[in-house]
Parts: C-alpha cells; sequence; structure tokens
C-alpha cells in the first residue's frame, strides 16, 4: 500500500476550503451523515473530543459557582409563544411533536431549540424570595433546529450543547452574570482549552439572541477567512421573566420581576478547531483536549517483533499515567500508511520505536505542529512530552492568534471594505452609525454582517462606512458561518 | 422554627410507601413535575446524584473497551418498521414529529423510544469486513416514551440512559458480550456502587426485549417488596443484522451477517437508590455516588460565631481534598433544622463544630446509617471519614441484601404463592414449565411476573406452581414497578 494513498484523498485546503473540511471530518473519523435530514452521528473519535471538551468547561461551569441539571425536551407551543420576540425568533426552526402513540396530542410540543421558556416556567414556580436568587443552573443537552442547509458539526439539524440559565435580584448581577460568563468562563475556555483566539464584544440589535436586551458574543477567524461564533451569553434583563411570571419578595418586602441570563456553546466549537488549527495534512488538536495525546506506531521486523511489541507496550504503560496514549500496533498497516492516519487525526505527538531505537534507549517523535524528528531519551522521554503538551498547546494558539491579526483590517471607506471582503475577508473594523438599514444594506452587497461591536472605549469619531454619518461607535465585519 | 418540623412532611414509609417515595423526591430536591406531561426536570442535587451514577458506569464501560458516540434524537419510521417484533413493542410508546418549521414532513420521525434501528442502520454503512468486528459502542442519551402512568425517574414520558450496540462476528462473541455487560459492567456497578444487591438471570419470552433473541435482566428489591428491574443485556441474535444489513465477509471471504447486542440502565436506578436505602427521614446516599460525602454545620453563638465559622470553612477546604463536602452556613436555619434537611437528603456523615469541640480539637460526627453521635479528634478525622465511607457503603448493602434474602421465598403451592403476593411481596422461586399461557393467569391472578429464570444449575424436577406440570425451570417471580 502506497504510504501517501491516505492523505491524497482529502481535497485541498487552500483551493476548496468547504470540500477540505468535509473530507477531514470524514477521514479523521469525527463524525458520519445519517439517513435522517441534517442529523449527523458524532463518531468515537469526534465524540472524544467533544468528552473533553466538555470536560473543560464543566469545571470551570461549576468553579463560578453553577450546578447541572435537566429540563424536558418537550415545550408545549402555548408556552414557547409566551415571550413574542423568542418565539417569531424561533418558531420558523421548530420541529413538533403532534402524536404520542396512537393519539393525536392536544396541544403540539415544540423539540426543545433552545429552553428559555420551559426553564422560565419552573424558575416562576422556584423563586418566592430574594433568598432564592440566584438561581445558578446550567444544562447539557441535544436541541433541534430545523435548519436548510447543514453541515457537520456546524450546523445541524440536532446538536448537542449547554446551556446556562440564570436568575438573579437586580440588573446589575444579572450584568455582571453575562460578562462573567464571556468573559471568566467562555473566553477561558475557547482559548486556553481549544487555543482558538477570539473577538469579543456586544452584537447589534439585529443580531442578538431572540428575546434579549443584549446579546454578547464570541467570534472566531477561520482558515479560510470566514467568522464563526464561537458562543454567546445574553442579558435577558426581565423579558422572560414577566413572560414566564418569576417574580419574588425582595429585602424590602416588595414584589420585584426577575433579571434572567442565558448563554451557551456547542458541538460547533469541534468545527471551530478542525477550521482554525487543520492543515493539508488534516486536524491539529489542541493537547488538552485531544483524545490521543500520544500515539506510539511500533517498528517491526519479523526478528525483533516479540521485543519491539512488549518495548512499545510497556512505553502504553508507563506514558498512561500521564498522557492519553494509544499504542497503534494493527498488522494490517505499515508504519507509513499509520503515520498518515494519525496526522489527519491530528494527535499532537507520535512516537516511533524499532529495534535500533530500542538498543539506544531512545523514542524517535514527531510533533504534529513542527512535522521535524527529534530523538528522546527514554529517560527524557516524560519530562519532555509534558514540556511539549504545553509548547504545542502554545504554538497552536499563538499561530492563531498571529493569523487573527493580521486578518483584522480597518476601512475607512465602503469601496476598501468591499475590497477586502471580496479579495481577502477576515474582519473588517469599521465606523457604524447604529442604523439597522446600513447594516442591512452592507450585507445585501457584501454577504457581511455585524460580528460584534468592539468593546475597547473610543474617544474619536468616523463616519459610518456605508451612509457616511459621524459615529464614534466601531465595529467588526465579517462573513459569517 | 421547630426542629422537628422538616421531616414531619412526609409520609409514613411503612403505611404509604408511594407517598412516601414522592415525597422524599420532593424534600430531598432531586426532581419537580413540569408542566409537560409526564416529564420530569432532575434538579441540581438529583443531577450531581446521576452524573456521580454515570462516571461510576461509564469508567466501567470504557474499561471494557467500549467508546462512546452520539447518534441522531430522530429516526425515520420506515426504518424503525424494518424488525417486525421491535417496531410492534414500541409503536404504541413513540412521539412522533410531524412538522418541522412550517412544513409538514414527508415522513414522520419517531423520537427515538430506544436506537437499535438507527444505529443499526449505520452499522451497515461500517461493517464490511470481519477486520471492522467487534464494533463496541455505548451511547449516553435522552429517550422519550408515551406513558401513560408515569413516576419521577421510574417511569417518565423522558428520560435519560446509557444504551450500548455491539456487533460481532460469531454468536459466541456475542453471548460473551451480553454476559460481560451483566456481570462484570452491571452487577459490579449496582452492587459496588449504588449498594443495591440484584438477581440476574434471563427472561421469560413474554418479558424479553422486542426484537432479542434473549435478554438477561437484573433484578432488585424494593422497600415494599415490589421489584425494579433495574438492567437489562440483549443478545439479538442476527435479527437486527438481518432487519438493518449489517453483513461482513468473514476470515474466508464469505458474507455472513454480524451478530449483535444492546444494552441500557437509565435514570431509573436513581429511584432504586431511593427505595432501596431510604428511610422514615429520607434518603440514603451511599457514599460513592453521594453528591455531597460529608456536610459541615457549624453551631454558632454571637460571641464565637467568627471563629467557628473560621474553623468551618478550614475543615472544608481541608476535607475537600479527599471528599466532595459541604458547608452549610446558611444563617436563616437553625442547626436542627438543617440537620433534619441533611438527613432527608441522605448525606453520609453530617459533622458539627462548635466552640466546645474547637476547644477540644475535635468535631461531633454523625453517620446517617446509624445515627448516633461521636466525637472524632481533628487529627484521625480523615482516616476516620475514609473508612466510615467504606462502611456506610458496605453497611448499606449488606442491610438491603439481608432483606433481599429474606424476602426471597420458595413457593411449592399456587394457594401458597397467592399468599405470599397477598401478605409478603418480594421474590417468590417456583418451578415453572414454560408455557407464556400458565405465566398470563398467573399475572391476572396475582400482578406478579416472571422477573427472571434463575441462573443457578438445577438436577431436581418439580412440578409447575400453575398448571403442576413437570419441570426443571426454577424462576423469580415479583410484583414489578
Amino acid at each position: 500500500m502506497n504510504d501517501g494513498e491516505f492523505v491524497k484523498e482529502i481535497a485541498s485546503k487552500d483551493e476548496a476550503f468547504s470540500q477540505w473540511y468535509i473530507d477531514v471530518v470524514k477521514k479523521a473519523d469525527l463524525a458520519d451523515y445519517t439517513m435522517v435530514k441534517g442529523c449527523m452521528v458524532i463518531k468515537p473519535y469526534g465524540y472524544a473530543l467533544w468528552e473533553n471538551m466538555q470536560q473543560c468547561l464543566d469545571k470551570k461551569i461549576k468553579a463560578t459557582g453553577h450546578k447541572n441539571a435537566y429540563f424536558p425536551l418537550f415545550i408545549p407551543e402555548s408556552l414557547l409563544t409566551k415571550e413574542a420576540e423568542h418565539v417569531e425568533g424561533f418558531a420558523p426552526e421548530v420541529a413538533w411533536v403532534t402524536h404520542g402513540g396512537e393519539q393525536k396530542l392536544e396541544e403540539r410540543l415544540a423539540v426543545r431549540p433552545t429552553s428559555e421558556a420551559i426553564i422560565g416556567s419552573l424558575y416562576s414556580k422556584w423563586v418566592h424570595s430574594w433568598r432564592d436568587l440566584p438561581i445558578l443552573i446550567n444544562q447539557w443537552a441535544n436541541i433541534v433546529r430545523w435548519e436548510k442547509v447543514t453541515r457537520p458539526f456546524l450546523r445541524t439539524t440536532e446538536f448537542l450543547w449547554q446551556e446556562g440559565h440564570t436568575a438573579h435580584k437586580n440588573q446589575q448581577e444579572a450584568e455582571e452574570e453575562t460578562l462573567k460568563i464571556l468573559l471568566d468562563v467562555y473566553k477561558e475556555y475557547i482559548e486556553k482549552d481549544l487555543a482558538i483566539p477570539v473577538l469579543v464584544g456586544k452584537k447589534s440589535s439585529n443580531e442578538k439572541f431572540a428575546g434579549a436586551v443584549h446579546t454578547y458574543t464570541l467570534e472566531a477567524l477561520m482558515g479560510d477567512g470566514k467568522i464563526l461564533q464561537a458562543g454567546t451569553s445574553h442579558n435577558l434583563g426581565q423579558n422572560f421573566a414577566k413572560a414566564f411570571d418569576i417574580r419574588f419578595l425582595d429585602e424590602n418586602q416588595e414584589e420585584q420581576y426577575a433579571w434572567t441570563t442565558s448563554w451557551g456553546t456547542s458541538t460547533r466549537l469541534v468545527g471551530g478547531i478542525i477550521m482554525v488549527h487543520g492543515d493539508e495534512r488534516g486536524l491539529k488538536m489542541p493537547p488538552k483536549v485531544a483524545p490521543v495525546q500520544v500515539v506510539i506506531i511500533p517498528i517491526l521486523f519479523d526478528k525483533t517483533k516479540q521485543e519491539v511489541l512488549k518495548k512499545a507496550r510497556e512505553l502504553e504503560t508507563t506514558l498512561s499515567e500521564k498522557f492519553r496514549v494509544e499504542l497503534d500496533d494493527r498488522d494490517a498497516y505499515t508504519p507509513g500508511w499509520k503515520f498518515n492516519e494519525w496526522e489527519m487525526k491530528g494527535v499532537p505527538v507520535r512516537l516511533e520505536i524499532g529495534p535500533r531505537d530500542m538498543a539506544n534507549s531512545q523514542v524517535v517523535a514527531v510533533r504534529r505542529d513542527k512535522g521535524n524528528k527529534t530523538t528522546i531519551k527514554e529517560t527524557e522521554l516524560i519530562s519532555t512530552l509534558e514540556k511539549w503538551m504545553e509548547d504545542i498547546q502554545n504554538n497552536l494558539y499563538m499561530s492563531a492568534k498571529v493569523k487573527l491579526e493580521e486578518n483584522i483590517r480597518f476601512a475607512g471607506q465602503y469601496s476598501e471594505f468591499k475590497e477586502i471582503m471580496e479579495e481577502k475577508l477576515g474582519f473588517v473594523k469599521a465606523y457604524w452609525c447604529g442604523s439597522p438599514k446600513c447594516e442591512d444594506q452592507i450585507k445585501k452587497d457584501t454577504k457581511a454582517t455585524i460580528r460584534c461591536l468592539a468593546m475597547e472605549e473610543n474617544d474619536e469619531k468616523g463616519k459610518c462606512i456605508y451612509c457616511g454619518k459621524e459615529s464614534s461607535s466601531l465595529v467588526y465585519f465579517g462573513r459569517a458561518y
């Protein structure tokens, strides 16, 4: 079998990014299509990645005082329609259950497109006094949204996510929560664990969550210059508390509506990892979430096969105490074929061990982010790998960070704006007057939307990129996934 | 506030077991009802228990070579109907999605009542050669079955579970897998982690899984003498492989159908924990899965409040390295009220610390399974608690084991059988001729069903408890949840 054959089967990342993405998803065995329209199966290697992502994020969610719970999959239609903006935003995407067993239901049930409604109805039962607040709950769940165009991980009819839902006794606490999730939880998770640098800021009202007062977002640059919304954190004000009747007696025995928030990230971020770190040879997994951090490939010759295999198994046992390790001792494949496969799967470090290495008490090691071969003395293996895991994690982040910074361009003129969107993509930073009309026109012309408002203070004024009206508001535009 | 008030609100376990169960679920804050028929919300304390259960079981599932994955929630009707017995068994319980957004679907989608069909359709894509086998996959997921009568955790329209689905190259491997899950995974998990003793054995064909060749089950005795099916492991033979076309080329290049298995346990086992270990004062959590293993309650007086609180916080920090600890420093409740609440929640050990204890470098400790107060020197606290956790775990198991053994009664005569089912419940061991007719009649007369066939070899013969025909087959009857 030709060693190169395995990799050649994927499309070129530079020339056909969309096809490259699909090829990597399939060749790295992350997911597969199913006969259910728009639904994918997350295969064991992809699911192991998701489990590691969940663990990283779950720890941060719990460390900030939130607890997990589980709410029903179904939301009665009458409940979903209580918050007007909310239902308008989600109704076109809802899958409806109309029959239970042989019987037609009296009321249709929505398969949750998000859980504000069902959770709001329960918080209304649970909250009576200021002593019951805050409620800080998170849920890991599956979500269904009827999508027309789907793509594995990025947009699927069913996907997995976490959704936090909190209730507070005043506006300030709710806003603090929204920002804590944005900056201390999501930004830390996405940048430190997934090695994906993000821009953060508020959404424009066109782009905010249906029913929110305002939405904060984290936006990431993908390998093709398009932008992925990586997570959102919504300040819902009292909108949902009023719609779902979440009231409490405050310290002065006066009745108040609660202030609520919600926030979510999903399996979409698996797509982000692929599109930020991947290259022509496939995936590059950030070590912190890599399903396999070290793969061991024994180099086998008939004469020395047994002793090399024994050594490889010893290595596997020793390293497993510190790392997620896999020994690839399959007989049916050549080492070269295995090298390609594990590169495709993005394993951070590959170790090769053959009879010569054994004789020298060393292994050959190859970092996925660099590609060159090094030999490491066995005695120094664990300490070297520990250092490498950190290095690779930082290196992936820094490479992405440099690309992100290179791809934020200021545009003062609309012609310039259009040129960037035609030729380079990435983020365009520009002044914007605040009018949804300008925003809509820009979208029509260029497919670019406001990804977020800049968070930095800005004392200067400039001209709206579209209408020329004076404004001090700087925003980031981009073509979104 | 009266110290006793908290507990008095629950029904008597002996006199009104069903109401006691519901009361404990609500007072211990495990779950709540929702406005969605038959669906519950699992509240943070209940969900933390479920997370610990998941971790225990997931570790065992992975240690036996299985990997997690995630398959779609929806199953097209045409797929569900491919295995005739299977669809007949599940069709009356299916929730159907008929509309996506504004549009009527061309084909109805079942919300998964179990995933053999969708997973079978994918294994058919993935399996080509004997080298692709075995496939050993597990999924953690939500399941929907349209139930008429529901009860929190025990029977709900939506519930959470894990379902394993494996494919093998021959009958023997499939049967070995079915038994490995039964004995090495489920029995270990339920007996060692949940401290619930079980009887294991085959189901009669009346009671087996719809579409299986045979089903193994684990059956547990509840506090009221009724029986809970705690988990099942199905050998599906080639039934599903034929229905879903899972074929492979064997070592001799001959085409074969695969042999498949499936197996599951669910949030139902939370109900099992309540009903096996609970008492008049509420829950008793087995330490291995207890959301809180140690609760610290400071005894506060105005003068010494600050120093006692400081000490309590130090204790919390130290103990948190070894145990799941909660410090209950709420101002609004008396110590007595807190004692009752944490007893209701079943926390294995309660520590009390007041000024006198501080002066003596000791704490007062109370085991939930025993109830008497002990003082422990601070220097011996960790080692004592480590020992206690083991003791309590064993003690809960042994108490339940004794009760189980006391409640297995042999019946030679049908009159005796009926008397036991009227007055004592529990398991009745009896000879059975193998006829579903006798089984049906017994169910009509006594509401008892065959929980499982005895696994022990039996050389003697006896008379069928119903028809008197000679048989060597011993079975366990019981009234099931």
